[in-house]
């Protein structure tokens, strides 16, 4: 396959290099990350500014690409105009730190998988623990096994996975739902030399999902988590009641703004 | 009702000085923004280094900080530390440009909203069509009438509202569902006078949604659509059929990463 690799800890992370170094043996890696970490960028892209790509010559074994953008727009520019479309496969990660839950609208190791989904070609996000002496290769191993046995074509069209490795070894792999798992943040205040405030900003993880299979509870348990995320954030039970609501509405409140300028009506 | 404003164009946006100065009449109002535009910033926070916050003397009729945080940032900030969790609605906008389909997950204004279905309180993205001459007074008046008559009961936890503004007047609000609209992206290549190669990232809007009732369509109809959105982005289709090839790929993928490290078992 022709794997395009991405991360958000930036491309020098050993999390990358190991996967790509495992995946090189058999498939035709492309490594394209952001030149400095940019953790908890969610789904950013650069607008209004260029973008700078320079080939960087880390190791010999496939090309490594930093730019100054953003994972998603490392999956851009990697997909259109490296790799000139020629991608079977986009793998993000391996992330230092878990994305589960709620973090995962926060990610960018997520975003960089969701940006392959929206581009139409398979995506899988990966991260493990935040551990610093974390076992890369035994996990880049496992993703190699994953991607080589998986039928990817079970995925549909704007849908990508989301893959969160246990601490220690691994017992196999869950489907999981993605939690409710967030933070309680909290906040500290500063005074800086000049005078001004400024607040550190941290949390307490919230853990009160009551649903077994969900991420968190899956790795708990030794397990890889996979969890099919999409782009689409619809609710659609919620849309159903606006629905019952929104012809009560148009008959009352609509007058409010528009009677004042009719050029449409 | 105590509410807090943020938006991603920056503090001394129109959209965003409109909407606090039509609101303040009768609530409560609160605005805390980022210091500058941070468009496309994604759903992104602020991690690893702190956020300064300072008031700004704008107007006199509400309180304005200003902060060097993301929208996301913004709300957290507000509701915990400026207004001490004494926030009944959050509104993010009256943002410069639509938030329409998959454009939602980019978006620093629709993750402004999302931060406060997270954080437990009625939340609604604002934007408006990208039109220099666009009347953000009616649209507030709109958005004033709305969160009188709307029962923000009806949302789920962890759901907010995104509302897109037509170009011209409003015939009224209706239930949307987010689109897949998209950008077919292209890339300029451009060498900066030291030699080096960079991108100009920019796009083609794809709309291709055959329904009906999506975000695009409705305001193509001359009315505000109103589209529910969760920070779930699980696909509960996609996740049951993986949990239906889950355990044969245990059977035969674990051992190549865990037979050979054995700790957990």
């Amino acid at each position: 396959m022709r794997i395009l690799i991405t991360n958000d800890d930036g491309v020098t992370s050993i999390g990358l290099l190991t996967l790509a170094k495992v995946l090189c043996k058999e498939h035709n890696v492309l490594v394209v990350a952001p030149e400095s970490e940019q953790s908890a960028t969610g789904h950013a892209i650069t607008v209004r500014r260029p973008i700078w790509v320079k080939k960087v010559e880390v190791v010999e074994d496939f090309p490594v690409y930093a730019t100054t953008g953003t994972p998603a727009d490392c999956v851009k520019i990697g997909v259109e105009v490296l790799a000139q479309k020629a991608v079977d496969l986009i793998i993000s990660g391996i992330n230092f730190g878990h994305n589960l839950g709620t973090d995962v609208i926060y990610s960018g190791t997520v975003s960089g998988a969701l940006e392959g989904a929206l581009l139409g070609i398979p995506a899988l996000a990966v991260s493990a623990p935040a551990e610093k002496d974390y076992n890369y290769y035994y996990a880049a191993l496992f993703i190699d096994t994953f991607i080589r046995d998986f039928d990817f074509d079970i995925l549909e069209q704007f849908t990508a996975l989301n893959m969160n490795f246990p601490s220690g070894s691994v017992r196999g792999w869950k489907a999981a739902k993605q939690s409710t798992r967030r933070y309680a943040d909290r906040f500290e205040a500063r005074i800086d030399p000049s005078g001004n405030t400024y607040y550190w900003m941290y949390g307490d993880v919230v853990e009160d999902d009551p649903i077994d299979d969900c991420d968190y509870n899956v790795i708990k348990k030794g397990y890889v988590s996979v969890t099919p995320i999409t782009v689409f954030m619809n609710n659609e039970k919620v849309l159903m009641k606006l629905k019952e609501v929104q012809n009560e509405e148009n008959k009352t409140s609509w007058r409010s703004s528009s009677e004042k300028e009719s050029k449409r009506d």
